[in-house]
């Protein structure tokens, strides 16, 4: 198994100002080649340091070695330098490509540094930004160099693991499972039998979140399907996996929805604007989502969305009967096939001996079918409104699938 | 000036699955105090690996490591042991620590090895979780042991820095001022001549994102007075300084309508539920917030907004006119003293030759005044509503403060 080591540079980091995102993003691609990350190392913007670091890696055969960050413009910016330095190397000037991204970004003042490179590297461009990236082997070692920006690197390493034939083809060797609607200690019941079936093919790991539990399949690499597995899983869990991998259940409802052309409205109160959000993230959501009212305060509840007042003072704004008249009434109103509803007490005020903090009234109209359920989620007010959102979601998805 | 080397613990980060936030959570506290990080290392769950690194760092003479991760309870969980090897040390187990622990939590079958700590140490109670933290000196350097847990390792850390008397006090050394609707290279030229005069006191550094540019001012030592600074610095930048530090414009805009006792509705289109999602956020905000409509679709724009057809037909729903009317109609029907609506292109589809992808037209009622800006952000899906969000409130704060 090949093995890489992630260097990340930049003092903001080791001041705690700004999170290393990228040596999470370079070990996932990795893992995915069967490429075992052992190392990730901040060192501070001091050449001496990057030097010291970069040395070691080498001495110690590191197949992969990925730098990260210190490629800008500004004094602080050292990477080719120390680059420079230890590998008795020069910088070379790209003129076309100076001249192309100066173009692109229209940015007259770009500094000359932005389009150099090591006369022993090959370029990485970029995307995004104007920071360039390279890539050169030195004694067996591959060595990777691109900028800090997250968003600039992924793009950059995208295009290395592209162009770097060996690495194009990421094998399958892990999928992961989501499933929602169950708790960890159930699942992991439900599906302890399987689990000795295929052990000595697969390693099992289960990731709950306040959104679900991931079930992670790792093929051991002695002779298991792991597609075979995992298909095996989907379907004794069909009533809780709703996709795989990056899937959200946001994404799997919104492609049925699509398919089947339905149209989706929403009434939110206590998660204030959450569900429609997550669902407007998707492009493509227009195809189906019309649109919501949040309903935050019991006079919109009554004004716009026509609950009768004696219906809040006699069960409340947070009951069963009123999610059901949210859900009801934004159908109505918004003239869609699919709505739903929901209302609750998130927290940190607001709650009382009947209805503590943390009650949440949920009801999903699916054409002619209504259903409501009410839950308890004994947790911050983010995470209420977290599980709040995927209970909604999972309701829904039960519904339509 | 002290300094902390940080080892985080962990196969699951090194293979990308798991985002270290510890590192930089303790990072950050450090800073706070006056003591530097000077390197983030992550190793996977090897014992010759672990003893190995932290016997490097003592020979370092770190005045602090802090070390995360492995004291769970499974065989993965090996820091202890490795301390123990290391340090010729023996493990002591808390017979009433286990015994509370048990009670606390209800589970009767915990493992005896969470409520073990090395008897060089002083343990570290946790109070989320079962796995118990610990910290003892070595020839002079602090080793603090927590587990992986963010959310426990946090609670424990700030236990920790509460004990120890000479990390108690945190000097306010670093203060962050958080501006919008300015970009860095403006703000950078208005306050050059304010630099020069106090960068022999404090070290000034930019830090730009979709939601505007933070100053954070370090203060360097050696006598200028931060406070007296700050205000200076808050008193020059008064149009585009929001808040200090971790303040958000939500939540200043937030305190400054319930202040005022002013009411807000929203219409929102493009951004579909996200500002509303951000003003939720916000605990209390139910004094302020009536609700939004989330006119997603057309027809809702005609038949919950009262939008006529011919204005969407002739100016089309992304337009001035529309932006207008959408906030005048919010505001009557929700009966608010302020409105917020925005109507745009996040894209990736749906532009124009006319309004290409990143357009977007927003409209500020406050009470009988009126502002619609446009604007063009040439950004990603994401960072787009992102920017929209942020662009409101800015209008929105400039006409309330």
């Amino acid at each position: 198994m090949k093995i890489a080591g992630i260097l990340t540079i930049g003092n903001e980091i080791l001041q705690g100002y700004t999170l290393d995102l990228n040596a999470n993003s370079i070990s996932k691609e990795l893992t995915k080649r069967n490429i075992k990350t052992t190392i990730h190392l901040t060192v501070p913007d001091e050449i001496f340091k990057i030097k010291e670091k970069i040395n070691k890696f080498i001495q110690k055969d590191y197949d992969y070695i990925f730098i990260t960050g210190g490629l800008g413009p500004t004094h602080d910016d050292i990477t080719k330098q120390a680059l420079v330095e230890l590998f008795n190397a020069k910088l070379i000037f790209l003129k076309s490509r100076h001249q192309e991204i100066i173009k692109k970004f229209n940015k007259v003042k770009l500094p000359k540094c932005q389009s150099e490179i090591l006369d022993i590297s090959k370029p990485l461009e970029n995307k995004i930004g104007t920071a360039l990236g390279m890539y050169f082997k030195y004694n067996g070692t591959n060595i990777i160099i691109m900028p800090g920006v997250p968003i600039e690197m992924k793009s950059m390493l995208d295009l290395y693991l592209n162009e770097i034939k060996s690495l194009k083809t990421s094998n399958n060797n892990v999928i992961t499972i989501n499933t929602s609607g169950i708790y960890e200690t159930k699942l992991s019941d439900m599906i302890k039998d399987f689990i000795i079936k295929y052990e000595n093919y697969i390693y099992f790991s289960f990731l709950p979140s306040y959104e679900g539990v991931k079930i992670r399949l790792t093929d051991l690499g002695v002779g298991g399907n792991i597609n075979k597995i995992k298909d095996e899983l989907l379907h004794l869990l069909d009533k809780y996996a709703y996709g795989l991998n990056n899937n959200t259940l946001e994404m799997t409802i919104s492609n049925i929805l699509i398919k089947k052309k339905n149209s989706l409205s929403i009434c939110e109160s206590c998660t204030g604007g959450f569900i429609s959000k997550r669902f407007t993230d998707i492009p493509g959501s227009s195809n189906f989502f019309l649109g919501s009212i949040i309903a935050y305060d019991n006079s919109i509840k009554n004004a716009i969305l026509d609950i009768p007042i004696k219906y809040l003072d006699k069960y409340g704004a947070v009951s069963h009967q009123v999610s059901e008249l949210m859900a009801l009434n934004i159908s109505k109103k918004f003239n869609s096939d699919i709505s739903i509803s929901c209302t609750g007490i998130s927290g940190p005020g607001g709650g009382t001996k009947e209805k503590p903090v943390g009650t949440v009234f949920i009801t999903i109209k699916f054409f002619n079918k209504i259903v409501t359920k009410d839950f308890i989620f004994k947790v911050d007010r983010n995470s209420h409104r977290l599980m709040t959102k995927q209970a909604a979601l999972f309701m829904l998805w039960t519904l339509i699938k």
